[in-house]
Order: structure tokens, then C-alpha cells, then sequence
């Protein structure tokens, strides 16, 4: 066992957003390229985390803010603003996510031999209620509501070692985004790359460690060293 | 299913502390009542809990105040002030506690029907390495360190609710201690008392329901309606 500890981003990670979310729109909005708009959609959702103050207990829901998200890209793509009740309907599609095929026996084997948790920038109970129906186990579910904050602030790594119980160097990061990992790496921790090709629908577009920038590249969370 | 979510006080409703805790007493000082050290060692952990400011960024690790109490108590003993190392030592016993005979599949039972949670007032490592050897699992361990507040601080329960995403009619606090079930029950929770009449060695010691207080009393963690 190289580490003590594996922490996990999810959404894209672990779980396909793209399927769920570009099926969502394609219902929504039949005539319109549904994978741009969910794309758009994506980059919609990380300028508005960017761009907001969140605190534990002055919270704004992710879920809420893809909800705002949906009505502002619809507007892009020359639809008519959507009422409120259907811009939540289709955002629900961000919690409706599917495992990639590799990660319930791998993660289950990792939870075997080292402490496995969550560090989602997603809220709480999106994650738990989602995990729950998967019927996906974790030895601690920690997202970015409990923190205040959204990663890459460094708060959320540092008090999700504490939680855990281990130093930096007995964790690692596993994400498929370049921008969490380097975080990770620059608090201490290892860093572990998942390349996930269909991410955005694309291969062409997806993450990759070209400069081989990380401590380990797999293509398969059983792949794990 | 009468709630959607139910909470778990952890020391003393789902595990056993006096064994575990009095036998390495015992160990230590063979000429002491050990039962006695352990009652009046608890007793301390709650004084020094109730006079301690804590904070997410500044949280003082309650195994840390078994530690520091287990000292104090062999001077009430008449023992000589232990060295940190051996206090720590059997301190540590705060942290090998044993499932009530109930509980593994009590508590399996419950979660294939409702989110369970814990929700307890010791530190969040402690709690994940705990029931990760024991192979129990949960769909959110939640302690007071992620909440920086101390049970029955009112906001350790609000923001747990949140966390799991319910409404407080809509989840019950299951614990031993009637003031953890009162504080539940004043943010408008359900409350379910968990009768443990060997939790301090002695069922004459034993918390009790007799005023009928709560909404259900339970002897085993598989009758929870």
C-alpha cells in the first residue's frame, strides 16, 4: 500500500456527467447541438464557483447554481429563458451521474487496503443521496459544503487530512483535473491522474498528463498502485 | 420507514466504552476499582468539554482531553502523574471501542431503508479508523470537529440535517443521553432512546426514558420502527 488515505474528486472523475446532463438538454431542446450546450454548461458552473464567496454557514447549493446556469445558457444558444421549476427540472440531471465502468469493483478493492473518502466540490447531500442509490461505500463522504470553501482552496485538503488522520505525504489526490491535483501536490500530498477520455463527450478535449506532471496515470481506478 | 435519515450518537449508544475502557485501567493500575477510574474519567471528559472553546480552525482533539483527564483522574486516585507517553497509551483505549452485540446488523438493516449518519462528539479520524475496523459503514460519518461545535450545540444538528439534505421532521436522532435527544428534539427532530443499561458498568447508572419523553425507546438497534 503506497498511501494511508486516497481522496477522490467525483464528477467527471468517477462519475459521467456528460451522458445524464447532454441526454437532459437533448430532451429539453431537441434542436440544438446538445454535447456545446452542456459543455457550455460545465464552463458556466466553474465561473460562477469561481466568482463566489461561499462560507459553511452562508452556503449557496451547487445545485442552485447550475439551475441559475441552465437559464443564462439557454440565452446563448437562442432558447427562451426557462421558468424557474424547469431550469431546476433539467439541473437535476447533475445528480443523476453514472460510475464510469471501472469504479465500484475498484474503488471497492482500494476501500480494502487504505482509508478511501470524497473531496467533491458538489454539495453534501448530492453526494450522499448519490452514493447511497449507487450503492457505493466510502469510509467518509467530505465535500466543499463542510469545508466553506471550494477547491483549490488549500483549507479543504489541509482539514480533510485532519479528518482523516494522516500527513500529507500518506495521501493522495485523485482527480482527473490537472488543477486539483497541482493543489494537492502543493500541500504535500501524492497525486494520482485518471485519464477520462469521454469526459466532455470528445477525447480531443479531455484532460491529459502530457508532461507527466503526476506521481501515477491510470486509466482504471484498480489500477491504483 | 418512518424517517428518511436517522442520526447516531456513537460512545455509549452503538459501541461500548466501559470494557474496552476499565480493562486497560485495570491493566494499569491492578489495585485500583478500575469501574470507578472509568466512570470518574468520563465524568472529567464531559467537564472538560463543556468549559472548551472550540472551532473548526482551532479544535482541541478530544482524544487529546482523554489524555489530559487521565492524568488528573490518578491524582484523584492517589496514583503518581502518569508520563504523557502512558497516558496516552491508555487513552488510546477511547479508541477500541466494541459494538453493542446489536449494532452491526441493526444499523445494516436501517441503511437499506433510510440514510444513517453518525453524529457524534469525537474527533472525525478517530470515528472513520474506528469503523473502518470494524466494517461498518455509513452513508455520512459527521462528528463535532467538521461542525467546530460540540453536541447539543444547536447548530451541530442544523447543519447536519443540512448535510444529509432533510427537513428536521424528517430525521430522528437515535441516541443513549437524554440531552442529546432533548437538544434534537428542540430543533424539531425526531428522537429515538436507546436503552444501554451496561454503558457505565452498572444498570443502576444507566440512563433511562422513565418520564416517556421520546418518541420511541428501543433495547436494540434492529427495533427502530
Amino acid at each position: 500500500m503506497r498511501y494511508k488515505a486516497y481522496l477522490f474528486d467525483v464528477q467527471g472523475t468517477l462519475l459521467d456527467f456528460f451522458e445524464p446532463v447532454s441526454h437532459a438538454v437533448a430532451e429539453y431542446a431537441p434542436d440544438i447541438d446538445a454535447a456545446a450546450f452542456t459543455r457550455a454548461w460545465r464552463t458556466d458552473y466553474f465561473e460562477r464557483v469561481s466568482s463566489l464567496t461561499q462560507s459553511v454557514d452562508d452556503w449557496t447549493r451547487v445545485q442552485d447554481l447550475y439551475a441559475a446556469g441552465f437559464a443564462d445558457v439557454c440565452g446563448t444558444f437562442g432558447l427562451p429563458r426557462p421558468e424557474r421549476v424547469i431550469a431546476n427540472a433539467v439541473a437535476s440531471s447533475w445528480q443523476r451521474l453514472v460510475p464510469w465502468p471501472d469504479v465500484p469493483a475498484g474503488l471497492s478493492a482500494l476501500r480494502s487496503r487504505a482509508v478511501i473518502a470524497t473531496l467533491s466540490n458538489t454539495d453534501m447531500a448530492t453526494m450522499v443521496n448519490l452514493f447511497k442509490r449507487l450503492g457505493i461505500s466510502w469510509d467518509a463522504v467530505l465535500t466543499a459544503e463542510v469545508f466553506g470553501h471550494f477547491k483549490p482552496h488549500p483549507v479543504v485538503y489541509r482539514h480533510a487530512l485532519r479528518y482523516l488522520g494522516v500527513q500529507p505525504g500518506e495521501a493522495a489526490m485523485v482527480a482527473a483535473h490537472p488543477y486539483d491535483l497541482r493543489a494537492a501536490r502543493d500541500i504535500g500530498m501524492g497525486t494520482v491522474f485518471v485519464s477520462r477520455p469521454d469526459e466532455y463527450g470528445d477525447p480531443a478535449l479531455a484532460h491529459t498528463d502530457a508532461d507527466a506532471e503526476f506521481d501515477q496515470r491510470v486509466t482504471d481506478i484498480g489500477e491504483i498502485a
